[in-house]
């Protein structure tokens, strides 16, 4: 993109924070919140104009009382505050947060004084459910903390009204699709019935950013949303709910926008893609249309290393032991003492970065008899592993990696 | 008391206002919330320098999302604005909510806009448990929603630090004592281990509250708080949890100060004691440690008619029925017919009273021939009372009245 000029956009965009995440795990209960902060102490360092969330900000869809308030305490310490808000809001509130009790942005609340406005839109993890169909996010925003956009009411016609933006000569439309059944979202965009509403004015001047929370990976022919269902005048997508993070934007196969998944901020299943480096990303957005991403690396991801082990690639003399697996657990101790070893190079230096790793294991083997009590075997990890009663994961052939929750 | 002047404190008391109550019924799902939004309306409309609640905000430990969003929306709507707080806070903040994530008063924080500060303590009903031993009102107080004081943390020794406020040359102390078990906090006082702090400065002239949410009728030996067990530097105490509504101060025995019980916000047990009217207090207090109570009688409460119907006195012919239920019913059914028409006297007029009345009438029965199917004879008002399927309670003996959930 062209020079960066005062009324370029600049955004923090994160997705899948999953607070509340191994809340009762003695090691791991604070994972979620410490990597959440940081996430909000990165916007207040860059001085972003807002914070973009893509759904499942909540692990559980009933997050704890404790969960709850400490997200609260992060949002008021981190978000609130004197910096001016420099861009202004100029589509109906009224529409964007027509489900809200207090349709308002929060930052143009008078009682309010809102640095860093935080908008998102919810996940599976934390959609709308029980008495008057709510969900934890709202607590949040009524409570002025955030923006909860893009919740979908008529699933009968999908219209998303966008957000609209402006700050100097940039425009920015934000599109919010809220997580939706993927079958049910795939039928409804093949029966065109998602419509994506457009600014009457100047409508070749937006930026248009969608944030959505579904499969991206196609889990059977109609649990995903294809990228070619989405609207082609779209600029970004912002692809919540897919843990892994693959925070360069790609080019859609039409070539009509870009998608970028920033992957969850906390893992929460023990799988190859959780495994690779989490990042959040800064967006910017000129007044020429033109974008930048930079990925930032997050400093207090717990360790996790995710190794696959074939024990028909080894000579294990098995046919010679009493027992043939107690040569398979030696030599899966070694391995994993190894992956612990390793580990200590993701240490960022961060103060309150945790340090025992998390340690995967997959075990191909091609005879029960290989196999040991993993249990057991853990037993010997405890004080340097998080979770040592999983670290193996034995299985016969080779399948796909196992998804992981998201 | 002498004349009100500018440095009188106006406070607003109420108790007990058990939100949530009966949400799930489809005709008093909203009476918990009409009546708090009442309460904080004449919070402004009086022009009150705070609101002092005594727990039992909430009806559930666990309030449904949707319960614990409403409450939110009213206090952001009535406590927050403009109108300056023209009190100050004198004691240290870290000590009084010494439990909170942020130990600060909300009004004071300078991103809120607080312009009627609600200080409470808990009750029963919403006391801290589960993960993190919190407590709904920590939701309100991390969103600086509300100032939450008087937990307890240590069962061993109590000590209650007031809070200490000063307006123009009044000077109030506020003492917090959030529910404990009655018996528990019974043998805490017997055995001299609750200690109430005194201000350094100018001892005598500070006007001391305490506000706490115990038994007050004695259930038991030790399951209630007698007044003689309290400090008697105190001037009022605000007693909260029972629902009865006493709204007129009432001189302690030992003639050291005086209780004030505003009693339930919501009729929540079909019980003598809660048809009384139902009430706020204004209260002042001057720099002179006068103080004067006006009770506000509350416009949106249900109508409730309660009475008692002794059979013995009513001359059945029951020998000669076939059934001699029958004539019981039939006489029933004219009470009852006759207190429905009566709890027209407590319309007020309001327009966002319900109307459709709660009516209890205990039936003294002598032999169990006289008694009929409650739930079946309650159909036939369905439509005009509140609670149909329990009008009728059946007793063999008078004995004390039932005790109602407080
Ligand atoms: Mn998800
Ligand atoms: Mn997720
Ligand atoms: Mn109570
Ligand atoms: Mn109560």
């Amino acid at each position: 993109m062209g020079a960066s000029t005062d009324d370029t956009f600049r955004i923090l965009i994160a997705t899948d924070n999953h607070l509340g995440y191994a809340e009762k795990d003695p090691d791991r209960n604070n994972d979620s919140f410490e990597t959440f902060e940081e996430i909000l102490g990165i916007a207040v360092e860059k001085e972003v104009d807002f914070i973009l969330l893509g759904g499942d900000l909540f692990h559980e869809n009933k997050p704890s009382r404790q969960c709850v308030i400490r997200c609260m305490d992060l949002l008021r310490r981190y978000t609130f505050g004197d910096r001016p808000v420099v861009f202004n809001f100029v589509s109906d509130p009224a529409e964007n947060f027509k489900h809200a009790k207090n349709p308002t942005v929060n930052y143009l609340d008078p009682n309010l004084n809102v640095a860093i406005p935080v908008f998102s839109i919810h996940g599976n993890h934390d959609d709308p459910s029980g008495l008057g169909q709510m969900c934890a996010l709202e607590m949040l925003s009524t409570a002025g903390l955030i923006n909860y956009f893009g919740r979908i009411d008529n699933l009968q016609d999908v219209t998303l009204s966008p957000i609209l933006l402006e700050k100097g000569r940039s425009k920015l439309a934000l599109y919010g699709l809220s997580s939706v059944k993927d079958e049910r979202l795939f039928r409804l965009f093949r029966e065109n019935r998602v419509k994506m509403l457009r600014p009457r004015e100047d409508l070749d001047s937006w930026f248009n950013i969608l944030t959505l929370h579904q499969n991206r990976t196609r889990h059977g022919p109609t649990s995903y949303i294809p990228e070619s269902f989405l609207d082609p005048f779209l600029d970004l997508v912002v692809w919540g709910h897919e843990h892994q993070c693959l925070i360069d934007p790609k080019r859609s196969a039409e070539d009509s926008f870009h998608v970028i998944q920033p992957g969850s901020s906390v893992v929460t299943s023990l799988c190859g893609g959780e495994a690779d480096k989490k990042q959040v990303a800064l967006l910017e957005v000129n007044h020429l249309q033109q974008f930048k991403t930079t990925g930032i690396p997050l400093q207090t991801i717990r360790p996790f290393v995710f190794q696959d082990l074939c024990l028909a690639d080894h000579d294990l003399d098995e046919e010679n032991a009493a027992k043939p697996n107690e040569a398979v657990e030696a030599l899966v101790e070694r391995k994993v003492r190894e992956m612990i070893n390793s580990s200590k190079e993701m240490l960022t230096g961060h103060s309150r970065q945790p340090t025992k790793p998390l340690i995967r294991l997959r075990v191909e083997y091609t005879h029960e008899s290989q196999m040991f009590n993993v249990t057991r075997f853990g037993h010997r990890f405890e004080g340097d592993v998080a979770n040592p009663g999983d670290i193996v994961l034995f299985r016969k052939t080779r399948l796909d990696a196992k998804k992981g929750e998201r």
